[in-house]
């Protein structure tokens, strides 16, 4: 049976609809399904100017970036309430959003709910390390948490990135030294749960340090440090690329050399990009959900789309919902 | 009245009495005294070696990097000990010590005491911004804090930054959105604390992205989210700059190109280099207290010893106590 299409909330982002039907109309040429939600005739215009033909969802209404999450429940119709209600429904097998995490968030929290046995459902990051990829949860959905939702961000976590490919992923617990004994007063009782809890490959703490280096497959922290840790790193590349760049015109030498090294760094640039990761799952809710940056190009789009065809072909939500079984069982 | 001798932890760090020794001969020649304080024997012996002559305190103890914090109270003889005895009856004006910050915080408590008005010290962490220097504190002093502990925090660090030569510094709240309404339980209720501080430059809000890109000269945090920032900011830089190297050397245009801008990057690279910013002040207790990376060398040890001695000559602690006084003074 062919998969169901992927429902890609085509007002999401700064760019919308422009990017989201350019990076659409990008993924179904690899031959993944798409269907646009939001206002049929705004669709029809952006696909006849980019020259190309995708299914559409109408939805009148759609969440803008000024919005307030809370106003899901107030615009039923936005296009992020049908999205969900499509994935609900069982006539799209994921759905795909740019930007307004906070409305996104509430909106599945409101239309599918939460997977039995889950508190708190959570945003993963992806980011580069130089072991290749590190998963760190929570990204910023839940700012206060208690040791037993960090125990579940975990589970879900490690079933995210075996769904990812990767091998028995290990999981660190975001501390301030590597002894049991280091932490904050979260981290001090997530660390014994953690450490009891069959099925989870548990490191131990882990510090700012290891997480560029990959210490860990999978980082998990409360939601306020996880998006700092996002934003920081970031904003790091980007000052320090800024740098670079700075250093390579400062006089003659370093120009000629900066030609020479440019398409060598341009690689780099692409690892630090944050739309070379497309889109954040969010893990916990009733259905594959992936939330990508605000200010997606076409290019991040695709990626998110893929993304969420990935997940859905690997079996996502059957190894969350069994990662989150087993833990109910062990209680 | 010439400076009393800042007093040196001859035997702190992972290349005691080597590093320490040599930086300390470095800094004597830039007329900076110092007292250096550890095993009498072991260190006339590093001097000879080294060929130069400085003052010693013997102390026959020290404490390692095996050792717990709270060893300095068994260790009485130790030499950090030794350092802030010779602090407290005056006859150093400050303490510089390379690592064990543990050790050296609970010593400092031990034979120094908190300020009066002071619930807990603080460390104040300097990092390379856009701007040029951002301060953050806590830097890892204080794993849990109270809203009030921010406010303090804040405002020593602010005497700090003047001390240094900062004009106006702002203040920002570390948080997950600009907005007063976004943070934690933690910083929801300093924000508003900070707000009707007078005399503090309260911008509000700050971001992870913030901070390297400067938005605002001091950023307040608990001590877990600080030290996570410090290391992860510190494994980014690391990873970053392997990358580069990398970059350069994958295939012949790129290392000759990497070649020409060798120098250039050079200068980034010392940017990011913690042995830059030499040591971080511990604000709060009842003397100038620096500590140095463990890993410090001979330039990190000089660096530390300038930035004793600059807050010295800038009447640090007058500023410290004048700000704190003034917190209890509006209460």
């Amino acid at each position: 049976m062919p998969m169901k299409p992927i429902a890609l909330d085509a007002m999401g982002g700064d760019h919308a609809p422009r990017a989201t039907v350019a990076g659409a109309l990008l993924a179904a040429k690899e031959g993944i399904p798409v269907l646009l939600v939001g206002p049929i005739l705004r669709l029809q215009e952006e696909l006849r100017a980019q020259g190309g033909d995708l299914p559409i969802q109408d939805a009148r209404e759609f969440i803008t970036m000024q919005d307030h999450a809370t106003d899901v429940r107030k615009k039923r119709g936005a296009s992020i309430n049908v999205c969900m209600e499509l994935l609900k429904g069982g006539d799209a097998s994921a759905v795909v959003a740019m930007g307004h995490t906070g409305a996104t968030l509430a909106s599945a929290l409101f239309n599918l709910g939460r997977i039995a046995g889950v508190d708190r459902p959570t945003l993963l990051i992806e980011m580069p390390s130089e072991r290749g990829r590190v998963y760190l949860t929570d990204g910023g959905a839940n700012v206060d948490c208690k040791p037993e939702w960090l125990v579940q961000f975990a589970v879900m976590a490690t079933a995210y990135a075996e769904a990812q490919g990767v091998q028995a992923p290990t999981v660190g617990l975001l501390s301030i030294g590597e002894e049991e004994g280091k932490g904050n007063a979260l981290t001090l009782e997530a660390f014994p749960r953690l450490k009891a809890t069959p099925g989870l490959r548990f490191h131990g703490n882990v510090e700012g340090r290891d997480i560029f280096k990959g210490t860990t497959d999978i980082v998990v922290t409360d939601g306020y440090t996880g998006n700092v840790v996002l934003k920081l790193s970031e904003g790091e590349a980007r000052t320090l690329m800024k740098w670079i760049r700075e250093a390579l015109t400062q006089d003659l030498l370093s120009k000629l050399g900066g030609l020479l090294v440019r398409r060598a760094l341009q690689g780099l640039r692409a690892k630090m990009d944050p739309a070379e990761y497309g889109a954040m799952p969010l893990l916990g809710v009733e259905g594959p959900v992936f939330i990508g940056h605000g200010s997606a190009d076409s290019r991040a789009v695709l990626n998110a789309l893929r993304k969420g065809q990935g997940a859905v072909e690997a079996g996502l939500m059957g190894r969350v919902r069994a990662g989150i079984a087993a833990l109910a069982v062990d209680k």
